[in-house]
């Protein structure tokens, strides 16, 4: 039976790390470490294989293990959402379907990232699939890695389906994100979540239903203080915490060159805070040498930890 | 003498339209109505010769005919801002110049925007620049229309000459404002001012010191209400006026097929409502054609205006 | 046994398109016909699941299905290239297994095409790759899909592994593609070839190999009429054919607004030419309407088409 | 009176570099000195004030400088074309009139490159200019500085008016090159011209004008006799001239970290060829420092140079 969730879904709901000791190697402890630790941290949801999960580089046989190793460990205590995002609409389904047969909650997908689709084939391509869906449906903006933007438009042309059920965006583009959720607010069910958590406090404290953030995987009672008084409209607190945010993201996120320091930070820091064991990164990326390790750690070094949380 | 402001310049800067009745045409007698209807509306700053002012698109000489003319309406009533944005550092020196010799209060520039530049390239340029400018120096970030984005690390090394008083960020990239201005927290007299009046709410909440939101053109009460309602946390207050500015963004901004479609509805509502006489839009744009001039009147007449202002 | 060849590869080697009933329903009779009509009309090698082959847009299974029916009907008369770029390096390898279980003669791979990598990373992945794969590879540069670039020093630094036999180019940035030409002069026996079959001709007047023209699907006798000219320098023949070719360019790959508009148009072309029985096209797209259709058969009435061919 | 040119305008018509001795400083005698090189050298033109050139890093009171020495110098010699590419309608067509006066034969336009026009604005904003402009006109294509493309439909439309007399297109893009081509053979007095030189030969082989080539600044008799065999079908001598022309791009132009490198390797080069005195870069660049400077020098000694001229 799939653990169900009162609409619009709303909280933390972290982005997993995949755990991994090789390329086609999940690390079943530390996912189960991983998901203890998240759910004694308070977060409102676990969502598994997005970028953040490394979705794409996986093998189709690891996604759904770790599908069915997240559903297992989580037992029903809060809902899982899957990450489907693929290229074939047939994959996607299969997807789905494992998903559905493991009881998570529901199914998130960005858009295909191959071929660049125009705004009237997007809206299609949702609609073809989601007669196949046999879980909710949450849709996941991702322009950069996907090269298109859901317009508006056609995020509310795809909600008339009752089975879409929210949106994260991870656009960064958060005057597109006002446009959204102003567009979407004759339907108050539909969750809008935001990707990245240097603005999740000001978007909640403005009405989005919660953040879908990389750094609940360090800190998950971090953000969700930060959601918590933002819900409550406490400005002073969420101010105070954003610091602290800020500081993680301008350090750990930010060792290394290239597109991926976010993903490498992430991952190393983690695996100093012991939260996972190894910080492998699939191919086409490598985890971090020693050197920008140590940096990691010096950064983490800086922040107000006692026994790996962030002192509150 | 110039007018001078006290620093971290703060509030709602309107980034005024450029009343024209032709190419080469100032229209003196709208810019004067234009400006008594921001001052009236308790706007706290006057910046012209913007993206929004259409700088790019003017001669010279008229360039130089609007600094003099809103200096000389404003005779000292409020700090006036003036867009020196140019390829040619020679170019905007002069302009400088007579920006300093007209008593405005600082100048405003965007990168070069022909050839893009590297980030040391960037900040040799201002460095460049710099000795030469006879007024205090805002930076702009308008990489949608430059093609380069100010890094963070960038915009602290320019800032380390202490001509240099702000920063506006038009990037709409708002994980990277929060990078900013946590980047230069140790400069706490440096204004931090928001572009797009969409998000410039939250930004205040969270610390920015204002908005140069074009919409103050058409509704200075508004934007200022919600600059004051951010800045005392009132968090309500602020989501209440969003969904009024998210109603003008989605309607009056969004008549029109290509980019220019905010230029063109904000000049014609301008224009409807009286605030200017024309909405001559110069070269490369034209101004909006009856149909789209009628959908601009039909958005203006579902907002809850009287006497031409927005019923706080 | 695999089909061997000669290196460098040279010729024309069209770029299959996948003939489908549905989603995952490959039209195994179409796929017959479309390779005897390609072997007739004088082409040089297959080209199996790269973009024109909607490689992406097909589940693993229709993948390796394509793999099979391929090499079987081929039998060994030419050799046969499979694409298999993909995000997981594990599905990648797995496919260049099935390739070569089959009796392909080589791999294509473009990088991975969901996060961008660095120039560092790219050569890297490659050189990870490499020892996993039991045939040789040939790199494709497909920018504006999988949004990065190989350097011409990349290139050929993963060239330095002799199981790297050649590069196709799908940049449409000519003089890019000069510079690698040049950067790669000193490995003759690396097959240099072209993707668009607009430069296809001029490219190879200055030495590029050969051309992955999708056209050929319609017109083999065309693109190889094209090439031959081209390598024995005929600057005339190939300027007369060009303008066939450009005719096809601006009116068959030109309907519809999206830039799924040359897969459409190809497909239906070759239907309606009877190469192939339905044009369908895997999601996210869909086939063109009769509208769309009716203009592609006037496209097809305007050239000097007998019997099916271009008449030469 | 102004020098005249038959159309289409053909051959190499060189984008002269600015020679500088400060931001604001014309080097009139290196001026001299560079054009009486190139006419040595057999171009057919000059291209004054283009990207090149520097034209938007120059204040007009130098741009109007440079055009009245050029045609001073030039005497009539050859064609003079003044790129007057500008954001604003006033000073384009201000500029065009100092070229008519001084005697320049046809002036070019660039589209404007601050906001970005849409295909139907860019036709009207030339349709408006047009009948202002006192000389005939060459569009430009420069989409990666100027961020708009003009469609081959656009330049078709623009081209209905016959003061446009021919097209330079920097796009690097050679199939759309090639759309451009074939989309304007009903009007074959309209020049086609090519900016990168890695691409001339090829793009003159099948049927375009000629190239306006920066090398040529340095080395004008090495594309001239790339241009004298192109047009004469001659594939193998562009073939040998080919190699020392992308030997030049390789090196001259890739010393240095940022877009700029071409335009500093060019003026270094130049200097160090002393074809001009010194290679002052105006803002927002700085020229080499001495390691990149030796760089020149050793990529200028491996060239089969002897007595500054390239052996051919």
């Amino acid at each position: 039976m799939n653990t169900t969730f009162k609409s619009p879904l709303s909280g933390i709901i972290p982005p997993l790390v995949t755990p991994l000791l090789g390329n086609d190697t999940l690390d079943v402890a530390s996912l189960e470490n991983l998901i203890e630790h998240l759910i004694a941290g308070g977060v409102h949801g676990l969502f598994i294989l997005g970028t953040t999960g490394e979705e794409q580089s996986l093998s189709y046989r690891l996604r759904k293990e770790m599908i069915k190793e997240t559903c297992r460990i989580n037992a029903g205590r809060l809902p899982v959402l899957v990450c489907v995002t693929d290229t074939s609409i047939v994959e996607s389904v299969n997807l789905a379907k494992v998903a559905a047969d493991c009881g998570a909650s529901a199914v998130v997908s960005a858009a295909p990232y191959y071929f660049a689709t125009g705004q009237p084939e997007l809206a299609e391509f949702y609609e073809d699939m989601l007669p196949e869906l046999p879980l909710p449906l949450f849709l996941y903006n991702m322009p950069s890695h996907v090269k298109v933007n859901f317009s508006p438009a056609t995020i509310h042309r795809i909600a008339e389906n009752e089975k879409v059920v929210g949106f994260k965006d991870s656009s960064a583009n958060i005057p597109y994100f006002q446009s959204v959720m102003y567009t979407m607010k004759d339907l108050p069910d539909f969750a809008l979540l935001m990707g990245p958590e240097e603005v999740t406090g000001e978007c909640v404290l403005l009405g989005a239903n919660g953040g879908i953030n990389g750094g609940a995987n360090m800190f998950p009672e971090l953000y969700v203080a930060m959601y918590n008084a933002a819900k409550a409209g406490d400005v002073k607190e969420v101010w105070r915490l954003q610091q602290i945010i800020m500081q993680i993201s301008t350090t750990i996120y930010s060792v290394g060159k290239h597109g991926s320091s976010y993903l490498k930070g992430l991952k190393c820091a983690c695996s100093l805070l012991g939260v996972i064991k190894d910080d492998f990164v699939a191919a086409p990326f490598h985890k971090f040498n020693e050197p920008e390790r140590r940096r990691i750690q010096e950064a983490l070094d800086r922040l107000p930890i006692e026994n790996g949380k962030i002192i509150l």
